[in-house]
C-alpha cells in the first residue's frame, strides 16, 4: 500500500478486517450459538476463553507502561476497572467466573488454566507480548476487535440463552456488560487511530495490527473446534469434559 | 547472607536500609528543606522531580502487566488511580505541575523534560526497567521507599512553607495528599514483602531491591547538587534558571 487514505477510508478498511476475518465468521461459533454444543463442549470453550480474559488487564497494563501520556493513560485505564473491577464492581473476569461456574466447572481449575489448550495459551501470550513490542499505535488498533463484539454478543446472549437449558440469564451477566463497555472503549480507540495513523506507513501497520488480533481470537476457536468438535482430538493434560469421559 | 531472617528482622533490615539509605539523608535536601537555596535552584529541583513523578504510573502499570494475581492487580491499581486521577481527582502528578506553575515555570517545559538533567532521566528510566525485568517481589519490594516517605513530607511542607516566600500553601497539595496515600500503599506492599521472601535468597533480592531504589533516588539528587548547587557545572541543554542567565 503506497497511498494515504483519508480517515474514514481507513475505517472503511478496518470494518472490512472485521468483516472476513472477525471469529463470529468461524464455524465453531455458528455450532456455540446454534445450540449445537453439548454441555462439555460449552464448558472447553468457556475455560479456554478465561485464559483470554484474564489476560486482558495485563495486555491493557503492558501499552498504559509504555503511555508517556498522562491523558491517554486515563482514558485507558477504564479497560482494566472495568475487567479487574475496583471498589463494588467485580469487574468482566469476575463475571466470567459466575458463568464457569454456571457452567459447572470448578473455579480454582479454571483459574489455574491447567485444563486450557496450550494453542490458546500461545495466542493469548501471542497478544501481550505484541502489545510490550509494537508501537502504541499498533497496540491500540490492536483492540479494535471491539467494533465487532457487540453484535457477536447480542447473538450470543439470545443465542445461548434459548439453545441450552444449563445456561442461565445470570450467568450471561458479562455479555450483556460489555455490550455497553466495548463500544465506548472502541469509540475512543478507533478516532485515535483513525487522527494518528496519518502516514502510509502507520495505516499499513494498523491494519496489520487489526489482523493479527483476528489471527489471535480465531486461532483459539480453531484450536477448540480441533479439541472438542472434529476431529475431537484433545492434546494431552487438557481438559476432558465429562461427556466423553 | 545465608539464615532464612523471622519477618520482624526483615523488616527491620529494610527499615535500616532507610536509615542509611534514603534521600532525606542527602545534603541537598537539607539545603531544600532549610530555606538555604534559592528560587531557580527549587524549580530545577521541581522540573527534575517531575520526570520521576511522572514515570510512576507506567511503573506501576509494568508491574501490572505481570501480575497474574487480579486481587493483586487491583490493589496495586489505587497507586495508579492517585498518581494519574480518575474522574474528578486530577491526581498527583497534576498536584505536582500546580507546583512548578506556583514555582513559575512554564508547564509545556516542564512537561516536555527538555530541561531535565540527562542523569535524572537515566535513574528514573532505571527504575522502569527494573520492575520490568526482575521479579514480582523485587518490583514490590522497590516501592517500600515508602516506608520513609511520609516524614519527609511533612519535613518538606514545614520547612519550605516556612523558608520561602516563593511557596504557597496551595502548591504544596501533592505532599499533604501523599501523608495519608503513601501509609496505606506501604502497608500491603510491606506484609507482602515479609509474606513472600520466605527463603535466604528471596529476602537478600528484596533487601537489594530497596537498596536500589534508594540509589535511583540518590542519584537524582546527587546530579541536582552537582548541576545547582556546587559545583554548579550545568550540563549542555538543562535547565538554566533565571537567577544565574
Amino acid at each position: 500500500m503506497s497511498e494515504l487514505l483519508s480517515p474514514e477510508d481507513l475505517e472503511k478498511r478496518l470494518r472490512e478486517i472485521g468483516a472476513t476475518r472477525y471469529h463470529n465468521l468461524h464455524p465453531f461459533h455458528a455450532l456455540l450459538h446454534g445450540g449445537k454444543l453439548n454441555r462439555g463442549q460449552v464448558q472447553a470453550w468457556a475455560l479456554n476463553r478465561y485464559c483470554y480474559q484474564t489476560a486482558i488487564p495485563r495486555k491493557d497494563a503492558a501499552l498504559m507502561s509504555r503511555l508517556t501520556d498522562r491523558q491517554l493513560r486515563r482514558e485507558w485505564l477504564q479497560r482494566i476497572l472495568d475487567h479487574d473491577g475496583c471498589g463494588d464492581d467485580p469487574g468482566g473476569i469476575e463475571r466470567w467466573l459466575v458463568l464457569t461456574d454456571g457452567l459447572g466447572l470448578d473455579r480454582a481449575y479454571v483459574m489455574s488454566m491447567e485444563g486450557a489448550l496450550p494453542a490458546t495459551r500461545f495466542a493469548v501470550e501471542a497478544y501481550v507480548r505484541f502489545v510490550y513490542e509494537r508501537t502504541n499505535l499498533e497496540a491500540i488498533a490492536s483492540s479494535l476487535t471491539e467494533l465487532f463484539a457487540p453484535s457477536i454478543h447480542r447473538e450470543r446472549i439470545a443465542g445461548m440463552l434459548e439453545n441450552y437449558g444449563f445456561i442461565s440469564n445470570d450467568v450471561m451477566a458479562y455479555f450483556r456488560k460489555r455490550l455497553t463497555q466495548a463500544p465506548r472503549d472502541v469509540e475512543f480507540a478507533l478516532s485515535y487511530v483513525k487522527r494518528e495513523a496519518n502516514t502510509p506507513e502507520r495505516q499499513q501497520a494498523v491494519l496489520d495490527a487489526l489482523r493479527f488480533k483476528c489471527n489471535v481470537l480465531w486461532t483459539q476457536l480453531d484450536a477448540l473446534h480441533f479439541a472438542y468438535v472434529e476431529p475431537g482430538l484433545v492434546p494431552p493434560g487438557a481438559f476432558v469434559p465429562d461427556d466423553v469421559r
